[in-house]
């Protein structure tokens, strides 16, 4: 794939303005769409913000939805770089799993209070509510990659013998996961590291007396 | 407060005619938002199409979020009866835990999957993730209530010896709720009675091995 990619690059001004034009485009979608919402965000309003023609995000992504979700896409990449190398496509392994789960909570703590994330976020979500197939799409496209890292992370805890054999992973990883987003999907309670931290010792330990 | 009810009660008629006003307004108002969503639903359309003038509903409520707040408790109030009275203004306390939580989180499941309650509450919910205010009044009103049931029977578990003492009540529930919420609003996962069940075993017991 990268041979076949080298061999059709285009001249390198040609590179350097559809990067740019990529960015704009992808920044004109989140800031449009945390303005007006998704029903009223169009390509047109997208084009328009971004400095572009129509026929140039037309070239590139087929609706509305799929420039939004690749913007988000490379928001998330952004905030993982930004965190460091050994965030980017996984979740640390220290070999402490408490300590990785509350360290990578406390990053999206972080991001979920950052207004270039939040605000476009929020729309989005809000959509995918009474929008089913788009909400399906959110989540096999932007939700699903970042939690199959902590079913990962679970499953190398299983190994090294601090997580149970017969937990399910994919459902363990909504103990921590899930309470947070509904926090700040529906208010819930305050965001903040302490909070984080206490659902990863809960989920480990569990609320009920543990066993002499 | 009953006495006093007594004493300025109207002829029966004409409270027969506003119970039926009342009911037709909330049916109005739920439908509605489930059709045309929260911005679109006006005090003008519920009245039209709840068959009153507009002076019925602004004489009993401010507002359509009033409305529809008091619509929902009423629709969660028929649920918990229908449930039967001991799930009424409790969840029920049979000494075990475990089997009470799951109990209450089926039939959870099972309003979250009743087309009069899904179709609205998501239009309800949506709004709620871009506009702060109705979402916090949302919380106080609809969600925060059947949160503090949970607080109770966790509290009355933790005087029964069967949660930890340092547990905080108010964030143990969200091990349960909160995943149950997030498959809901973002379907993150298929929402069955088996799932529910082992949500409630992890966060009872936790997924690191007990101790021995």
């Amino acid at each position: 794939m990268a041979a076949q990619k080298s061999a059709q690059q285009p001249a390198p001004n040609t590179t350097r303005r559809s990067e740019r034009s990529r960015r704009a485009i992808y920044d004109a979608a989140l800031a449009l769409v945390g303005e007006v919402g998704y029903p009223r965000t169009t390509i047109e309003g997208i084009a328009a913000r971004a400095g572009v023609g129509k026929q140039t995000i037309y070239r590139w992504w087929s609706s509305k939805a799929d420039v939004l979700l690749e913007a988000f896409l490379d928001l998330s990449e952004q905030a993982s770089r930004e965190a460091g190398p050994e965030y980017e496509f996984a979740i640390p392994d220290t070999g402490d799993l408490a300590a990785d789960l509350k360290a990578v909570l406390r990053l999206t703590v972080d991001q979920l209070k950052d207004p270039r994330f939040e605000v476009p976020a929020r729309a989005l979500a809000a959509e995918g509510v009474v929008n089913e197939e788009l909400g399906r799409v959110c989540m096999t496209k932007l939700l699903e990659p970042s939690l199959l890292l902590y079913v990962d992370r679970v499953r190398a805890a299983q190994e090294a013998g601090q997580v149970r054999q017969e937990v399910d992973p994919r459902i363990a990883l909504e103990l921590w996961v899930s309470p947070l987003a509904q926090r700040w999907l529906q208010y819930t309670g305050p965001i903040t590291y302490e909070y984080t931290d206490t659902l990863v010792d809960y989920a480990l330990y569990g609320i009920a007396p543990h066993a002499r």
